[in-house]
C-alpha cells in the first residue's frame, strides 16, 4: 500500500534542516506518509543524558522505516552519540547493508579532470553490522607511559555471508554484474581470509557475475584514478566508511552522497539517511544541500516496493542537477527542497 | 663520511627493475657506495621455504641502509611475504616512522581537475610498528557457519607517542607548521582516544605548531576535493597505508610515490621503497616507472645526512618530470633511469 508510517530523526546540526526538504519530497510523491518525529541527539542528551532509550528503540521497530537526517556535536565526547544513537540504531535493528550508491550524475562538477558521468556509476554494499564497529577492544593504564590500547575487529561467517550474497544479488541485477571484493587480505590475514574464501565460495552460485578483488589501499586509487573499474564492491564495515566518502568527493561532493542501511529480511525497519554529518558549522544557515536526504529518500521508496515513485524523485533530483550548471547556484537548503518537490509534483 | 655501505633487497616482480635504476642514480651522486644483494621474495620462498632467516635479519642491521623493491607474488599465499618478510623488516628494524610525501610536482599531470603543484604539498607520517599491523587476531571454527575471525588493532602510549612527536618535529620543520591527526576517534574510541589525547598533551611542547583533527573518512575526502588543507599528517599503520596510495593518486600515480622506513634513534638501519607493489602483470618488461624508487633514494641520501646530494636527486628528477609533459613519454624503466641518472652526474 502506498501508506508510510515513518519515523523521523532529524537529530544535529544541519541534520533538521534536510530532513525538512526530503519529508516535503516524500510528502509530493503522493500516497499516505504518516510521520513521527524522535527528538535525539545532542540536545536529548544533554538535557536527559539519553542517547537511544529502550523504549523508543521498541517504538522505532514498529514503523515501515526510519529517515534519519545527521549525528553528532562537538558538545559531546566523541563517540557516545555514534556509538549509542546511530550505530546502535544499525546494529539493534540488523542494517547489515549498508548500500552507499556512488554515482556521477549529469551536469555535476567532479574534482577529478576528464571524468564523464558513465565513469562514475557503481554501489558500494558496506557490512554494516560487526567489523571494527562492534565497539571491542578497551584501555589498560589509561594515561601513564604504559598505557596499551586496543581496538578489535569482529567478523562472523553469518555476518560475512548474508552481506556477501546480498552484493551478488546486487551485481546480478545490474548491466555489468562485477563484483568487487575490497579488503586487506595480506595483512588482515584472519579477518581477509573469511572474507575472501566467503566470496570465493558463494561466487560458486553465480557464475554469471565476474568477481574481482583489490585491496583497500589500492581501491582507494583507483577510486581516484580509475573509477570505471568498479561497479558492485562489498567490503567491511570500516573500509566501506572510508572508501564511500572518496566515492562522494569523486561523484560531486558530500551534498550529493545517500546511503540506506538496509535490513533485508525485514524484521525490523531499514533507515535511510545521508552519508554526510550533522556540519555543527553551517548548522541553522540554509545553506547544507538536501540532495543526499532527497536521494536517500528515494532509496526508502524503492525499499517499499515503490519503484516508479523512487525514479521520479531521483528523475527531479537529475533534472535539478543539470540545472545547476548553467549556473544556477546559490540557493538555500529550502529553495533546492522546493524546486525538486516542484518537479516532483509536477 | 660519504662511504655508503648499502644492503639491497630488490625483491619480487618489477622490484628488480626499478631498484637496479636507483642504485644508477645512487652510484651518479658520487662517494662511494657498498652494496650488497639479499635476494628475498618469492623465489626464495619457492626453493628453501624461507621469508626472512634470522642470520639475514642480523646481517641487515649492520649496514647504514636498506634499500628495498618490493614485495609480493600471486604465487605466494596471501600474507607470507607481506608479514613474514616486508612486515618484519619494518617491525624488526624498529621503523616505527614511515614517512611518504606527497608532493606534486610541476609538469605531473594528476586526476584532480584545476589543482596547482603547490595545492598538493604534504607529508604522511604514517605509524609503523603497531595498529592493525601487529598481526594479532585469530580465529575459530574456520570453514564453518559458526567461524569468528578477529583482528585486533594494538596501539602503546609508547609507540603513539613516539610517532607523534616525529611528526610534530616534521611540522615545526615546514613553512605551515600545521600538523593534522587523521584516525576515526568517533567509532575506535578505545585508540582514538590514546592518539588524540598525545596529539593534544605533545602539543603543548609545540606552540608553534598549529594541530589539526581529522576522520580518515572526511580525510580520504578531501585528499580528493581540498588537498590544500594538509601539510603533515600523523596517523596509524592502516589508515597511513589508505591514505598514502589516495595521495598517489592524487600527485600522479604511484609511479611517482616515495616512502622511508625510518627509524630514528638509528638503532637499525632505514629502509627506502617505492610505495608501489611488485606489479607481476608488467614485471620484466621495461615498463615500471623507476621514478619512485629514484625518490626513494633521495629520502636514502637525507636520511644519511647528505641533504645536498639528497637535494641533487630530487632536482633530476623534478626537471625530467617537467620535461615529460613535452609528450617524451614512452620511454623504458631503464631510459627513465639513464635520463636521471645523467642528469644527476652532469
Ligand atoms: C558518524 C559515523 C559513526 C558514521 C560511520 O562511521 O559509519 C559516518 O561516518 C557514516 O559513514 O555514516
Ligand atoms: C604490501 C603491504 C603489506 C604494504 C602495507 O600495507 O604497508 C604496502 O601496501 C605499503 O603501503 O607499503
Amino acid at each position: 500500500s502506498r501508506n508510510i508510517r515513518l519515523a523521523v530523526i532529524p537529530g544535529d546540526g544541519i541534520g533538521t534542516e534536510v530532513v525538512a526538504e526530503g519529508l516535503k519530497v516524500l510528502e509530493a510523491v503522493g500516497g499516505k506518509v504518516e510521520t513521527t518525529t524522535y527528538d535525539l541527539g545532542a540536545k536529548r542528551y544533554h538535557e536527559t543524558g539519553e542517547t537511544l532509550p529502550d523504549t523508543v528503540l521498541d517504538e522505532l521497530r514498529g514503523y515501515d522505516a526510519i529517515l534519519l537526517g545527521a549525528i553528532g556535536d562537538p558538545s559531546v565526547p566523541p563517540g557516545v552519540l555514534e556509538r549509542d544513537l546511530l550505530l546502535r540504531l544499525r546494529f539493534d535493528l540488523d542494517h547489515y547493508v549498508n548500500l552507499r550508491p556512488v554515482k556521477l550524475f549529469p551536469g555535476v562538477e567532479t574534482p577529478l579532470g576528464g571524468v564523464r558521468p558513465e565513469d562514475i556509476d557503481m554501489v558500494v554494499v558496506r557490512e554494516g553490522t560487526e567489523g571494527l564497529y562492534a565497539g571491542a577492544g578497551g584501555v589498560l593504564r589509561r594515561g601513564t607511559p604504559h598505557e596499551i590500547a586496543t581496538q578489535e575487529s569482529v567478523n562472523t561467517a553469518h555476518g560475512v555471508e548474508r552481506v556477501v550474497r546480498y552484493a551478488f544479488d546486487k551485481a546480478l541485477s545490474r548491466p555489468r554484474r562485477k563484483l568487487t571484493l575490497v579488503h586487506k587480505t595480506n595483512v588482515l590475514t584472519y579477518a581477509g581470509d573469511l572474507w575472501a574464501r566467503t566470496v570465493d565460495r558463494v561466487s560458486l552460485e553465480y557464475p554469471d557475475v565476474e568477481t574481482d578483488y583489490c585491496h583497500i589501499d589500492a581501491a582507494s586509487m583507483f577510486f581516484v584514478n580509475q573509477p570505471q573499474r568498479f561497479d558492485v564492491i562489498v567490503t567491511d564495515n570500516l573500509f566501506g566508511d572510508i572508501i564511500t566518502d572518496i566515492g562522494a568527493a569523486i561523484a560531486g561532493g558530500i551534498g550529493l552522497a545517500a546511503s540506506g542501511n538496509i535490513n533485508p529480511e525485514r524484521t525490523a525497519p531499514s533507515m535511510f539517511e545521508p552519508v554526510h554529518g550533522s556540519a555543527p558549522d553551517i548548522a541553522g544557515q540554509g545553506k547544507a544541500d538536501p540532495t543526499a536526504t532527497i536521494l536517500s529518500v528515494a532509496m526508502l521508496l524503492d525499499h517499499l516496493g515503490l519503484a516508479e515513485e523512487a525514479a521520479r524523485v531521483e528523475q527531479a533530483v537529475a533534472d535539478d542537477l543539470v540545472e545547476r550548471q548553467t549556473g544556477w547556484s546559490g540557493r538555500t537548503t529550502q529553495e533546492i527542497g522546493d524546486d525538486i518537490t516542484a518537479r516532483v509534483a509536477g
